[in-house]
């Protein structure tokens, strides 16, 4: 274990917190809210400080493995889930700090789900972070240190596979600082395009901005009660389409900016995605329409997109409260959720990818029986599927339904109906937020224990970082010398 | 496609299920139902007469490959359902055909979950080929043919693989005819001990008879409105232990029978399956005595153990009604019906052999980050588990998931609450009968649209067979010469 690499990655994480913490200090500054302000402002130095004295000393060995990419991935995560905690504190937001690391975990793994009954009377500058910790968390904080901090190349791409999602990770271009220097840059340039839009359509500025990263990073923190309902249907069309472009595989977009449409329309994943949306979102159409939970046809299919978009990049957004629809619509956004978006993109869930490959996986061991003679193996994108990646992505599941499974369990000891309890984990293992019941889109989780907390905050860390990380950091052996 | 075989082997399966028509029809004699009697005796004959004809001309060819074994094992289930419905049509117990269907299939797929929503008035040959349907469905009926049928040796095995439950059947003789007759025996010893024990226990001997058909089918077909809550807790505790032993894979007994305790006790998934068990007994026996269910702790034990096992070998028999437990005794069945019972048993689930492996496997995918020069193994019963294996129980979860998801939308079409309609899939899927809420162990499957009796018929076949035959016969490939 190369210890003085993490802690040198970990000071230098530091050091951008206290940078970030500027940003809200400005909002607080032109809203006027002085107290916040000085709260922010003492946080940004003291992070800056301590990060700066401790990244004096470079260490000598800057090689990572596998195993140190994971471990400073889910340690990093954990350092800024408490260090972002503490403004909500501080500011008197939320009193309870295991609250507020609740409420910070869910922003920066872009989940969603809130501790917070009302958002009524919260600053504005306390806002502003709540929704800027969705756009940190998600394109990942160490996607950007590896854009800054020196590493022995061929190494770093480590880290960048821990924190990012989906079965395979590839390098957009040789370099990994370069890779992760475009996507920044791509993910930067649709949150500004967007911010754009939104203003355009006639929201306010600071809604227009916060609502923007709550998208891009597909989080899901409103910043008033209405939530998302509350603005007009061109302002809700315009979001649907910045979740959708942030679900899908940003890969997509460097193929599209360096004029390979080929390439970036041949993403097997990429068709499945908005196949299964445009799908889903008829079905759920028809389905209101008919149980006459809107008289329009034309709005019942807006809402019923926006639904199912929301669900599915697993930004959690609500326009109407889908709690309240018929079972065939909770049900088929419940699934969407747990299968979540394209591998690569911002948002949460199993993965397109994954099923796709797990669903060819299983269709090969159907042919086998038929063709014994038949050659078994996965194909994705006209290429084969390596056989350790079918391995790596059957043994995700396993972990996937297991980590699922456990969570349950303690969850149920709050005693809560069926629907909240499997949901809420659902929606906090695949990063979505809202569910069903207690927990659905105008519900929260305030009413959980603390061990469901625990439980539910466990679920949003591993759901992020998909599970390896979270768990390998559990392991003794990890720690070992 | 072996087309003159699988014709040949139906026939022959005809002229067993005349065989097994004239049992009730004793049982009508016995009870003085003269109407039932000549039901079942024309039945008798009819099928042994299609039966003997059908099958006078043997075919040339008696080569069977994984394809024919996996059709022919589906398509026999198919025929033995439409059959064994006809009695309760013709003796007007179950007026409607399609739920006579959805009751033979219940039963023979040792599911439990009944249409019916009282047992009031049913006479007792009926009820006799109710529990009956139990009997043969849990060792299985081609099983039995493979004793008696003559095939070429050394392909039988493919019927018997696609039988039997589990990921790996092994023959316990070297030959395939051998084996199908050891297990029929010791199942045909359990039955009768049992049904000897119940009556010594007190209790009549008809009841003592299909309640046995039923347990050790691990079935959960009653026979009166009471269940077996209406028994006395001796009678329960012989139960408990009955079902229990017929989760466990036979070749235990086998091993037990030639004095091999070595090999018995070596195998882990039995070790699995009992220390999950009294682990969950005891949870529940916790949480329903400090939820004051029960007051008394030795009772909460044992009503406690008599869910988990029932539930656990997926029979789904009763003495409390479970559904209004708390959510975390709740939770913790429901996920143990998801497992199920060992391989090699009559019990139904995922298997615990099979859960073993995926958790081995991730465990192994884990290791491997933090020790990437570790070899990737899945040990069982301190053997290595072949890679095809960890590859085909991987798909096999894979299809598993895609099948609950896919039957769980169409339910949801019927808008019944959250718990049920996942619920009725998972105890359908998992052969085990009563599920929560509407189809909790007090309620029943008759309120059910017919398009989602037809999806719960489709999943509790597809379950008791393991998933690949009933989706190979869908295949149009798999039909071709």
């Amino acid at each position: 274990m190369n210890y003085s690499m993490i802690r040198y990655i970990l000071f230098r994480l530091m050091r951008v917190m206290g940078c970030l913490f500027m940003l809200p200090f400005v909002v607080a500054i032109i809203y006027k809210e002085y107290d916040s302000a000085v709260s922010f402002l003492v946080l940004a130095a003291a992070c800056s400080l301590i990060g700066v004295i401790g990244s004096l000393k470079k260490p000598a060995n800057k090689v990572i493995y596998a195993k140190e990419g994971f471990s400073i991935t889910a340690v990093a995560w954990i350092l800024m889930s408490l260090l972002g905690a503490v403004p909500f504190v501080i500011t008197g937001t939320i009193p309870s700090y295991v609250d507020a690391v609740f409420e910070t975990i869910s922003g920066l793994t872009t989940t969603g789900g809130s501790i917070l009954t009302t958002l009524d009377g919260i600053e504005y500058s306390v806002q502003f972070w709540r929704t800027f910790t969705h756009w940190i968390g998600g394109m990942g904080v160490l996607v950007f240190l590896l854009a800054i901090v020196p590493m022995a190349d061929g190494y770093s791409m480590h880290l960048m596979r821990a924190e990012s999602p989906g079965p395979v990770v590839g390098k957009i271009v040789p370099k990994v600082k370069d890779t992760a220097k475009i996507l920044y840059l791509i993910y930067f340039g649709i949150t500004v395009v967007e911010i754009i839009c939104l203003f355009l359509s006639g929201m306010p500025l600071y809604d227009a901005i916060t609502i923007s990263f709550s998208t891009v990073g597909t989080g899901g923190f409103a910043v008033n009660n209405a939530g998302v309902g509350g603005y007009s249907v061109l302002s809700q069309a315009i979001i649907i389409v910045f979740m959708a472009l942030c679900g899908v595989n940003f890969t997509v977009y460097y193929f599209l900016l360096n004029r390979k449409p080929k390439e970036a329309f041949a993403i097997d994943e990429v068709k499945f995605y908005f196949g299964t949306m445009f799908l889903a979102a008829a079905l759920i159409a028809v389905n209101i329409y008919r149980a006459g939970i809107l008289d329009n046809a034309g709005l019942s299919f807006h809402h019923s997109l926006f639904a199912v978009v929301s669900v599915m990049t697993t930004t959690g957004f609500g326009t109407l409260d889908f709690d309240k629809w018929p079972m065939f619509s909770k049900m088929i956004l419940c699934i969407l959720s747990l299968v979540g978006a394209c591998a690569g993109s911002t948002g949460g869930g199993f993965k397109f990818s994954r099923a796709i490959i797990v669903v060819r996986n299983f269709r090969n061991e159907l042919n086998f029986i038929v063709h014994p003679k038949a050659i078994k193996r996965v194909y994705m994108d006209g290429h084969t599927v390596e056989g350790t990646t079918v391995k790596s992505v059957s043994a995700y599941l396993g972990l996937y339904v297991m980590t699922f499974i456990a969570s349950t369990i303690v969850v149920a000891l709050d005693n809560f109906d069926f629907q909240t309890t499997v949901t809420s984990v659902a929606a906090t293992l695949n990063n979505i937020g809202p569910g069903l019941g207690m927990v659905g889109p105008m519900g929260n989780y305030s009413e959980f224990s603390v061990l469901s907390k625990i439980v539910l905050m466990f679920d949003m860390l591993a759901g992020r970082l998909e599970l390896l990380p979270i768990f390998i950091i559990m392991k003794p052996k990890t720690w070992r010398r």
